[in-house]
């Protein structure tokens, strides 16, 4: 097929597995769409597969021939590696678009980059924009959730594009324009950060009920299940369940009892932990998570460490805490993590002076990306309601946590009673705690910060800053 | 005085407290000392309080005169406010110095700015050494501790200096030279991070016995003062006490039930947390306390809390637990702590290629800075038996955390089943418990990261990498 008129209605560069869904995905959508990649080979591959969606697809072998079959004004998704590989191939399309043209990086890039790379656009066109697509694999061919970021007229361009391949929730689209700039890349940041956090939380009930309860991958793999029915119904409680029940076909064992517990960590989890600690905003369930993967890959270090102490712990009496406590721990433990999440982005929306619309995005994780959940539909009534609200503080949602805080408080108990480690879901309980407490005891810190430092204080009895305490030095 | 002859050995930018009181240090240890503040009203001052150290001082009103005043070759400390103002000092010495003229930034640099410091010296002259210091305004005039890094020469130029004006522990200065670039910065970064977590596992056991055991300000001061003389004696407990023990003479009251409870974090806490992240290294008992302050600051929302949720916590008996299972749990929580903070150094060594002598950094912290505590010269020794193992493998440490990690497991359960917060202990416990484990949770998120990623796994029967799970999709 001959690329030298330009018949296509977007174009995307980089035929990875992700790329070449999404590319599949807006095909099979009705439009129109020119792909490259550098490896021409890659093309080639593609295009044997790609079957009948193939009369949509507009393979090109030179950078020149694809942006000659893209209708101007041009938009162009990239969905190369993050990083250099992003800046390196908008260097290389900037000589050959117009100012017009939009290039749209699709990958998982830090948002301070994205930041920069809106800055760059507004000086040296052409158009730019940000968007975080989730939902792996699966995702990017049948319907991912997509956070955009950028101008106003960039969405207006491709939006309905965008909103055509995302998921659905009960027919509206899980794809959505955030704000400018990083707007879109900071949301699937964060998205990531629950990710972490939620996949811990279910990690650490797995740990109870496999070293505590002493039950078989089969027995806990229906306990997910049966979950998976309630309020907890969600992608990630399904495919945990999933995993359970699932055997290798090598050794005939549960699959669980032969992948090896150190676990990887790509970039987004440890951006979120880190914005948390930028911002000034508490993200310590998903630091919990992200320092939990990193403890997790310490695996000598651990195998040492049970050497010096012995193994722990000791099993427990299968009366010892019901499934259905732990169950309800994961409620209180996931709507704490999804409030330090909003939490983070509200500041973030905040501190770049980005309109956010909160409700929107808990709107658009409800379908096509990991974190996907029942609950979430809950969330975006909550934020509905008022999106600058503490989340555990919306009537919905504080009713719930009355209902779990308590199984929560035994889990975290039981755990730390018998050396089941369960760092996620403390951190969700000690935010809980602190944050339902008028008068903490952060009063000490700022004695002892006066004390050596001088910092100074302010007063419960008067307003006013940099009161000191009469300590004698020295 | 004038300044046109050149009778200093050394010199100083920047006559704040902290550096005010470093000077007045360098001239009563017998160095003559040039001085220079940009606001020239501030060395009078100065000047006029400095007594008979006056004769070590030579004040200077232009930096001509200041740099005029310094024998060949030059080093000049510089105690400026962290960030832009040491580059903008910088650029305007370089023209005035001469190649081998040494630079030394004594503020609260983040390491990573010291580094491109020292690369912009190498390039561009003067040399560049950037130091540590920490002790408070006390420490700074009567010895703190002083971490360094940089080039070995300067050590070698300035070294008798520092170590002259450092605390001494039982003799041996607390100042060392620690590696290259920004090992020094590092190593003070670290060691507020360590502060930060200290100080907030202090004020989690005050919680417990201001909130859970109904003790009084006077009651928690004494067992902080019996702490004092037992196996956590440092200068935070110490002071701790000072701060429990003191009235507020407006009002009689106690000092702690007049100062508010929202504490502000200045960057070097938040940077500990950062590097972990970024290095990938657990620093969680770090992260919890950075997080609780930035709790500690939403003072409205948590009073909010407070309303939806009713107040926390249900007094208990007195006999719920004993201070001296408080006291235990703080050691055990504390060696966490240093074995995280220990780590973070470790690892930054290893990917910047620093020769960081670790037992020397314990040294140098057992006296002068905010840290210091006994403990420290226990830690140095286990450094000095193998610098490369985690803190808590070592026997000496090893023995301890079996003697008290049943202690901080009845802490953070009592904690948690009663909503006293107690997020420090709890990252510290998680981290004893999942360090110290062969089998972790985490093969729970290799197999969802596979399942919806196909991120691949490794498997515990066989070696290599990259082995998916045989799930059916979708």
């Amino acid at each position: 097929m001959s690329a030298t008129t330009a018949t296509a209605e977007i174009g995307l560069i980089g035929l990875g597995t992700m790329g070449g869904n999404l590319a599949l995905n807006i095909a099979e959508n009705g439009f129109s769409i020119a792909v490259f990649n550098r490896t021409t080979d890659k093309t080639d591959q593609f295009m044997a597969k790609a079957g009948p969606l193939a009369e949509k697809l507009v393979p090109t072998k030179t950078l020149e021939d694809f942006i000659g079959a893209i209708k101007s004004p041009r938009a162009i998704i990239l969905m190369v590696p993050a990083g250099e590989a992003v800046d390196a191939q908008i260097e290389a399309l900037r000589p050959l678009l117009d100012p017009q043209d939009l290039i749209i990086d699709a990958g998982n890039a830090n948002y301070h980059d994205t930041n920069r790379r809106d800055e760059e656009a507004a000086a040296k066109g052409p158009r730019f924009m940000g968007i975080g697509v989730s939902g792996g694999e699966e995702g990017a061919r049948f319907g991912p959730s997509i956070m955009a970021g950028g101008p106003a007229d960039a969405w207006t361009q491709v939006g309905h594009i965008l909103e055509a391949i995302s998921a659905k929730h009960e027919g509206t689209p899980c794809a959505a324009h955030l704000g400018a700039a990083g707007a879109g890349h900071l949301v699937k940041t964060v998205h990531n950060g629950i990710e972490y956090a939620d996949m811990q939380m279910i990690a650490e009930v797995y740990g109870v009920m496999r070293d505590g309860l002493g039950m078989t991958s089969a027995e806990i793999g229906s306990v997910f299940e049966t979950w998976n029915g309630g309020i907890l119904q969600s992608y990630l409680i399904e495919i945990s369940g999933k995993v359970a029940n699932t055997a290798d076909p090598d050794t005939g064992k549960p699959m669980l009892d032969i992948i090896l517990d150190t676990a990887g960590q790509k970039g987004t989890g440890r951006w979120t932990a880190i914005e948390g600690l930028m911002l000034g905003t508490p993200a310590s369930a998903i630091e919990a998570a992200v320092a939990a993967r990193n403890m997790s890959a310490r695996i000598d270090e651990r195998k040492e460490g049970e050497a010096v102490f012995g193994a722990a712990p000791v099993a427990l009496d299968k009366a010892a805490i019901a499934t259905s406590v732990l169950e309800s721990a994961l409620v209180a433990g996931k709507i704490v993590c999804y409030a330090q999440g909003f939490g983070l982005i509200l500041e973030a929306a905040k501190q770049y002076g980005w309109a956010m619309p909160l409700p929107e995005i808990a709107k658009i994780w409800r379908n096509g990306c990991i974190i996907r959940s029942a609950m979430l539909n809950d969330m975006a009534s909550a934020l509905d309601e008022d999106p600058a609200r503490n989340l555990m503080l919306a009537p919905f949602f504080a009713d719930k946590l009355k209902e779990t805080h308590g199984a929560l408080r035994q889990v975290v108990a039981l755990g730390a009673l018998n050396g089941l480690a369960v760092p996620a879901l403390s951190s969700a309980l000690s935010y809980f705690d602190i944050m339902r407490t008028g008068r903490s005891t952060a009063n000490m810190l700022q004695g002892q910060r006066d004390f050596f430092g001088a910092h100074g204080f302010e007063r419960t009895d008067k307003d006013g800053k940099g009161y000191h305490g009469p300590w004698a030095m020295g």
